[in-house]
């Protein structure tokens, strides 16, 4: 095992992959203060690269950029070696290919320095098939950020079968240390977590288009006007917990259960089980962490007030 | 048809139903300076209707109370009729049994005055199951809200094979004259469009829990941390159309296309033909109504940022 890493001694990160993530990834750091080391092989990366950071910058500096934070920091190398060498953390954001996943990994590996994370940025391998052809693959994590990767905390991290428990530690603790919300998954589930919650949504909506069930437009109002305005504060558990009333989920269980046998959405329902009613409603116990259900009212009015403020504030005239 | 009805001129609503969602009905309807007639045939639904209201009085009161509004101006009536008879408008928000809605409506439609439209909360069965006992379903539609009520805009109002096109219209007229975000569906889909949405992604969630891929906390941060910070600005079509960076939702169906085969969610994806793909692009391209992507990611930056900080504000400490 190498020698564990000190996260808060990185000062230099390289991102390879200039697209959309990879560049939310590069102005993320860049706010953070990093020198930040940038491959892409694309012949106009550099272009699109600056694009993506101006375009990012204004929202930065409105959040506060770090001591010593600027977009000079930024380094676009004319290979991929140049910009791992010397970095104290790798994040690949490729396109989702797995043949080039599995390629580029390897190569990234062969030129970073041992003792590095690697981090992969990919939305949906899993890293047991990404890691297949690298000399080091105990070093190589997934760290599954969401667009913009500058703004939205979340980073899911996993590592696969040939992964070390100390890179998935450390990959973690880095990104912490870099202002994310990291959740840790035990196993890699496809998709993740959240691109499993989002993808099972999304595949509704295209569901509905395309049999003419609902337009594009009213997908998106649905989701704007309703419960994307829940969500921010509570998750869907949480939001549902609320629905119950006094009662919490339990009630909503009770109440709402047999609605999971109705044609709501083409995804079938699990069986709800004495087993699955009982950890929703110990998860929201704990979750809620003693604080009551009108408590809880009062806090997301709060914040649906405040959500709808801040977006009719933030919105084009 | 009947005459129909200046929707501006009611001045009295009836709430049937007093849960979660009645009540918050009847606290939206007081706010907006409506006297208030409630009936639920439960012994205490006096007192629990009085704490849904105080409890959402502090946010209805931040937002701003209409001219006249007061919390006095609830009565809970003895009877059925006594709510009904003199109202100008109907909300019915009973328990989600089918039989149940059946013999209720037919009830409410016989007291109500035969000019006045009687709008069901039900949250998933079509109206063209539960008007089949009504004297006049001509005048029964769905107005679904989301909870709370109070504070969520939207509304979604679709009537049943036996309403009229006046009714459907004089529903949307209402609600919008009451501050609603409306959204007229033409057919009876099951669970609506925000639900089908909202439940696609619970189910998966569900699963999830049932099978140990994550936990009730993991499920909620995966949303308030990633995900759900965008849905408040931008709906799940128009959030993807700037995931495909200057190429929008033509690159993004184009990119990730391929991932539809892959097992995200337990939900299959449509097949992603020619016409599907062409429908979302459009779509998109439509409700960005001549916005640039960077001008949409701008705007989604400045409102990120703003809903974070207005959800840590309104967080308990």
């Amino acid at each position: 095992m190498p020698k564990r890493t000190d996260v808060s001694a990185v000062d230099t990160v390289a991102c390879v992959g200039a697209g959309v993530i990879g560049g939310g990834w590069v102005a993320h750091f860049l706010a953070k203060g990093f020198r930040v080391l940038a491959y892409d092989p694309a012949p106009d990366a550099a272009g699109r690269l600056a694009r993506i950071v101006d375009a990012a910058w204004p929202a930065l500096t409105a959040l506060g950029l770090a001591e010593g934070a600027s977009r000079d920091n930024l380094t676009v190398t004319a290979t991929l070696a140049e910009a791992v060498g010397p970095a104290g953390f790798v994040q690949e954001s490729a396109p989702e290919k797995l043949d080039l996943k599995q390629e580029l990994l390897a190569e990234i590996d062969a030129a970073t320095p041992s003792d590095v994370v690697i981090a992969s940025s990919t939305s949906g391998y899993a890293m047991s098939e990404m890691q297949v052809a690298a000399a080091a693959p105990e070093r190589l994590v997934v760290g599954h950020p969401f667009n913009p990767p500058y703004l939205i905390p979340l980073v899911e991290v996993v590592g696969g079968r040939l992964t070390e428990p100390w890179a998935v530690e450390e990959a973690a603790a880095f990104y912490r240390h870099v202002g994310k919300s990291v959740i840790t998954m035990a196993d890699e589930l496809p998709g993740f977590i959240a691109n499993r919650l989002q993808e099972a949504l999304w595949r509704e909506a295209l569901h509905m288009v395309a049999n003419g069930e609902a337009t594009v437009e009213q997908i998106d109002t649905a989701i704007t006007e309703g419960p994307g305005l829940r969500w921010p504060v509570h998750g869907p558990c949480l939001t549902f917990h609320l629905a119950g009333g006094e009662g919490g989920m339990a009630h909503m269980l009770d109440h709402f259960g047999p609605s999971l046998k109705s044609p709501w959405t083409r995804l079938d329902a699990p069986e709800l089980t004495a087993e699955l009613r009982d950890r929703m409603v110990e998860g929201c116990e704990d979750e809620a962490g003693g604080r009551s259900i009108a408590g809880l009212v009062a806090e997301r009015d709060r914040a649906i007030i405040a959500v709808q403020r801040a977006v009719e504030g933030a919105r084009d005239a």
